[in-house]
């Protein structure tokens, strides 16, 4: 069996391989190892050879915001420095569902549907990656070859001790929460499709770390080189408190308009922005690096923002439609549609939160909260650029809103 | 889902059912759940559709012992009682081994060692059941087919903390020793079974309580009726001490000669023979009942033994060769080689145990330990009717032994 790179004979690491590690490290949450991933770019280099770089894709969900795309775009970046992305639809574990039938968001898909959405997701991750240039394959395809025996062959590669080192596992097993047996093999069958693949590389989100993590040492198991790991974070959401989600509304839709994206971006605070350019920008580091410098040296951080938003707009939907939603911007900016100044007040909101009437009140917006409720009712209120028609919508202490009500009244409303 | 035979009307039981439990019943371990039994033995009467009765067998190990045919005694009781006998042979398992090469007994079996294995077994097993009326299959059939995703349904049916109830699992679950993950599908595999033949009733040792009872659940996640278990106890060896097996020399081989299979039964104990009635013997409840009653009443009990050892080698071997041993083991005994009386002695064991040359000296059978070793190496020492040669063998406080040095020197020995 192969003990991997360690005991190989160390390559030169090169000022491009050195600059490739930099730019593939930036915004990672975890990069395991390296050191070993430095030898396999520095193999790749000498042997001409495109390392493996695996993504797998549960195809259940395929409707996807800019959150999701943090880790494309790391593979993007990957793609750019030459290498082979893989994108894995896993189907057969999709197509099997949660048959327990104690976890009702994982129905058995039918083969169409599972299609149908590996194809939408595709379409919608083509607007960061090279589709062309793309490997999408199906882990149905040795899954299924694997049979019964060849499932119990993979089980004995490992132990229920170290399956139960996941912490969600650990924590059901010490609460006494029943785990079905089918749920361990779950992530034996994902390291496996590393196995499969040959992966050099996988990328997944800070919570895939632990099966990733099996795929690394299955593939030891089976005498390949284990595949180095890498996880990203999750995009912290336009409220700039917690991770991007659609149950939150705290998210850019890749299908927004251009106008709404680029409103988005623009709202967003100074610090996030930072964080958003090391995620979502294809920039190279350099640049990214001389853009904050001349901010903190007192260059408006707007300037920065408005090319972000460029940015992610143009991937979205194109140069025009970037260029277009910065006119419109500038324009409503210019008309006073948004004031250069707004004020900022803190509303206290309370334990349970505060009625979104209730705030524009407490915010010197309305006059009382049934005028509030009017003006929701009449379309007249914004928050972060979108017209509110909820008059339930409740707000937490915490939360940072831009509110417009009617044309001329502003408000930056923080939460207490 | 169906509730099992609980919820059903009941039927009435008649005297035949009552008696035909009460046969099932003689000897067994345990037995779950009689009621249940019951009832389906009443349906079977009023359907006239036997009841399916499994048994599975390890094709690893062919050669047995009469231990091994207590089980095979208890369907072959079911037999009688006009029952399907089915004789699984797991060579699912046996293909595969133990992959994760923990388990040096386990290697994996090649499918013409299976088959042949197979087949001395179930010739063995001819000789205590009717073979023309046993179904013999093969797991293979059904557990191939099953394919990884049948596998992985099948293991969704059954959780963690269910299998970990299993004591030797939670016994190294809580000394931290590994166990593979193939190693809890197994127990899931043998209860699929169980599912796949629509058993009634599944037999085992007393140590395959727990896996029985994970067929009775599976079966009852299917929508089948839930089989009852019934297991039987592990037969106690010559000696009287512990269970019989090859390496503790108190066993009785299936080939073994009629002469010295006679002698081995003649040797045990009387509290013994009760004991290997109720578990080898085929005799009905009531006459077994009648002859302890005679004994109980003053009826020598060698009779009562004479009976079952004439009965143990007709089995295996046939009524002429019972009646040729019976008649030889009576002249070895009118001249002398057995007297009727053999002297009783207890010597000391020490916590060590003694060696058997010691042994023979302190029972007074020999002048000094050197006479012993002596009339070992020249073959005129007999242990339970069995010659020795080995002089370093030892013995322990609790052993109960019939010795015989030379022609005329005979003591039963109590090592205290």
């Amino acid at each position: 069996m192969s003990e991997g790179i360690e005991v190989a004979k160390k390559l030169p690491v090169t000022d491009d391989i050195r600059e490739a590690m930099a730019t593939i490290r930036r915004g990672t949450d975890s990069f395991l190892i390296e050191e070993e991933f430095e030898q396999k770019l520095a193999r790749s280099k000498a042997t001409g050879k495109p390392l493996r770089c695996k993504l797998g894709l549960d195809p259940t969900a395929p409707d996807i915001h800019i959150g999701h795309t943090v880790v494309l775009n790391k593979l993007r970046q990957l793609q750019d420095l030459g290498h082979q992305v893989i994108f894995l639809v896993g189907d057969f574990t999709a197509a099997i569902g949660d048959p327990s039938g104690r976890n009702v968001t994982r129905p058995p898909l039918s083969r169409e549907q599972i299609t149908a959405n590996a194809e939408t997701y595709l379409a919608q991750a083509g607007h960061v990656l090279d589709l062309e240039k793309t490997e999408v394959r199906y882990n149905s395809e040795w899954s299924n070859a694997l049979g019964s025996v060849g499932l119990i062959q993979l089980a004995s590669r490992y132990t229920l001790a170290r399956l139960l080192e996941r912490e969600d596992f650990a924590k059901r097993y010490a609460e006494e929460l029943p785990i079905a047996m089918h749920e361990l093999l779950y992530p034996l069958m994902q390291g496996y499709d590393s196995v499969a693949l040959e992966a050099d590389l996988e990328l997944g989100g800070s919570d895939q770390r632990f099966n990733l993590l099996v795929g690394r040492e299955l593939q030891r198991q089976y005498g390949q080189e284990p595949q180095c790991i890498l996880t990203m974070p999750l995009l912290v959401g336009l409220d700039g408190q917690v991770k991007m989600s659609k149950s939150k509304h705290n998210y850019i839709g890749i299908t927004d308009e251009p106008n709404d994206m680029f409103g988005k971006v623009m709202s967003i605070s100074d610090t996030l922005m930072w964080d958003w350019y090391d995620l979502l920008s294809l920039r190279p580091n350099d640049e990214i690096a001389a853009l904050k410098k001349e901010c903190a040296e007192g260059r408006n951080p707007r300037d920065a923002k408005v090319m972000l938003a460029k940015e992610i707009v143009t991937r979205f939907h194109s140069a025009a439609a970037a260029d277009g939603a910065e006119a419109e911007f500038v324009n409503r900016f210019r008309q006073g549609a948004m004031p250069s100044e707004i004020p900022e007040v803190t509303v206290p909101a309370g334990e349970e939160g505060i009625q979104i009437a209730r705030m524009l009140k407490e915010a010197g917006l309305v006059s009382s909260t049934s005028d509030g409720n009017r003006m929701i009712e009449q379309g007249g209120v914004r928050i972060q650029g979108e017209s509110v028609s909820d008059k339930m919508l409740r707000f937490k202490a915490g939360e940072e809103l831009i509110v417009q009500v009617g044309k001329r009244k502003w408000a930056k409303i923080h939460l207490a």
